[in-house]
């Protein structure tokens, strides 16, 4: 759905609408047991929640594809993400909450290992470790090169972030990054024609960072990748009517809530310290982005039982949410995160609308399986805040 | 889809198709019962024929969105309505029958209140009875504008059409009306420069009505909005080649079936009429629109009761229809009116297409929740005529 559409039908309301995302919400069943981290989960009152709501899967890109947390968010937002593309090195400049400004060129940085001969050994460079890291950005952020300001930022282990800054750059530039060992970093390319220039200075700074980087094997070289700008989106509190507040432990997520133009308030780093953020601001906006974190992080680790526990503690903080008497709840995730692979997933992901106008269906809990069988079927991310627009009473009528 | 494409595929036969509109079909849970309307009348033939038909749900525009009657049933004939739309001024007149001509400009208008410093005060002029709409329709129906027909239709209470005809006029036109009380009406102003001319004349109309209401308070100004031209539709006797009859009661049912070229037969004012007039018809043509107003009129009027007995006689001339052994028959409606909200929603609408080849899956009831089991899923409006076609065996294969 166009977004000048929804900006077309979207009107002003009094009603209070709070999207939760609990960050690799969906699992995959235990090979032992058969059942997912949320089928395993006891969840009272998401189970409570789903049998007065309508319950669905989001498909967040398409069949098969793996969201990362960008696009996955970015869907939440009711931007269609193969339309709506935020590039690699934005999101890494994005997640160490850089104060990335419209012009500059990020790009990911690795540093990894090669031979005598210039060849890669190591893409990651043994995965030095962060304090390392710390110190070679060091050597490399005091660099010059002619016309631009070099920023250079750790981010974990053998990753930073390369921040070109001045006039007249483009992202537009191929990677250095072969992706095989054995081979040479490549020299970076320009796209299109007017990142001639750029190419010339990133080529520069890699050629500059192996003479730093000389004696510090394993991360004697650097790695580019995912170059490019920060996107021009619509603005989402434009785009819906709605006054939009982020609340967010982590940058990565504050910072997609910031590139669609919500407010970002100040909170705490556990999630009961989000859920009083949200209490504290509750009068002042209409709409309320709340990130999870914990689910995706045990996801990530592969650890299924701290999954089932990340869950339990989410529905344990439901009751203050419901407490404040959101017109519209809706409880979703950006993407599947099944401790099984220990990695995001392509599987669709459970969701929940719960409000007066969203007519509840036969599901009994807010597990994959039983999403599955809900009454608002699988459906693109993107379609979900049309319908909790709706649900909010905040769309007028299409033609009379 | 497209309709090139159904055109190249539509064939002559000899099957005959009902396509029957239940105008507001859906409905809501009462809070009482937690049952809509539909699951609470008693719908044994409805019921009986979903038992041996292919059962869904239908989204008219998309997520969210609720259809106004225009779009609504611009979907059902098949026509996408993100991609042909018809204006507010164009419905309205369709709506009272009014015989508009490819040319002619038409716009909704509202007698509507201003103060002493022309400043609105009552946008409905507070809603006048219609007799009144009538004698002041009168005054402003004599007015002479160079160049131009000045026709002026009463619609009811406060509302009004306004329709200019002549040559080279546009309805590219800003709205005179601000939607706020306190603001005096806008002028209109060209939105294209072949618009220009048309402006002119219209903003001559206003300045003219707002001598002749003088006197006329709490109805001594209009507002007018919506302004627009015929559009110019595929023609749906050629697109699906078939011989097509619009059966309504109701003019603006009329005046959309005849917008995208059906013929438009004459019929009584109720519903058993309307199938006395279809079995009339019923060698002449091979598709015929059925539209039945009553269920939408009880849902506007918030009237759960009244809805649930516009189901049960709508029930009761499914016989009638049967017995004439339709090869298709199809039961839907162009959008829900739940008595709970009293007004159209964005809820997708049951639909039931039952044939020879139409495969009945397992729902049992003609409800909102059992044809969202259905087989045919949640699918959009205009997907529904291609469908039908197959069913009647009026398309051809699709490569070799």
């Amino acid at each position: 759905m166009d977004l000048d559409l929804i900006r077309s039908l979207a009107i002003p309301g009094t009603t209070k609408i709070v999207l939760l995302s609990s960050d690799g919400l969906g699992g995959f069943p235990h090979p032992d047991t058969g059942r997912s981290e949320m089928e395993t989960a006891r969840l009272p009152h998401l189970d409570a929640l789903a049998r007065r709501a309508a319950c669905g899967l989001i498909r967040h890109v398409g069949p098969g594809i793996t969201p990362g947390s960008g696009p996955g968010h970015l869907g939440l937002f009711g931007y269609d993400p193969l339309r709506y593309l935020v590039g690699r090195g934005v999101l890494e400049a994005l997640g160490i909450d850089f104060d990335l400004r419209p012009g500059d060129v990020a790009a990911r940085g690795n540093f990894c290992t090669v031979d005598g001969e210039g060849r890669i050994t190591d893409r990651r460079a043994g995965r030095i470790p962060t304090a390392r890291c710390v110190e070679l950005v060091e050597r490399l952020r005091t660099m010059r090169l002619a016309g631009v300001e070099v920023l250079v930022e750790p981010v974990k282990e053998h990753r930073f972030v390369l921040v070109l800054r001045g006039a007249g750059l483009s992202g537009h530039l191929s990677e250095t990054d072969p992706q095989a060992i054995g081979q040479r970093p490549l020299p970076v390319r320009a796209l299109a024609p007017e990142a001639e220039h750029t190419a010339k200075l990133v080529n520069a700074f890699v050629a500059e960072a192996a003479r730093r980087l000389a004696d510090a094997a394993p991360a004697n070289m650097v790695l580019l990748r995912g170059f490019d700008q920060l996107p021009v989106l619509p603005r989402f509190p434009e785009v819906f009517a709605l006054r939009a507040a982020a609340i967010a432990a982590y940058p990565m997520y504050r910072g997609l809530a910031r590139l669609v133009g919500m407010d970002v308030v100040k909170t705490g780093g556990t999630f009961p310290e989000e859920v009083a953020t949200l209490a504290a601001h509750w009068d002042a906006y209409d709409f309320f982005f709340l990130h999870y974190k914990d689910t995706d992080k045990a996801g990530e680790d592969g650890d299924f039982a701290a999954k089932v526990a990340a869950l339990e503690r989410l529905d344990a903080e439901i009751p203050g949410i419901e407490g404040l008497r959101p017109d519209v709840l809706v409880i979703t995730g950006d993407h599947a995160t099944p401790a099984v692979l220990a990695a995001h997933s392509w599987h669709p992901v459970p969701v929940l609308v719960a409000g007066r106008y969203a007519a509840a269906d036969a599901v009994e809990r807010f597990t994959e399986r039983a999403c599955g069988a809900g009454s608002l079927g699988t459906v693109p991310s993107h379609h979900l805040m049309p319908l909790v627009m709706a649900n909010a009473l905040r769309f007028t009528k299409f033609g009379a």
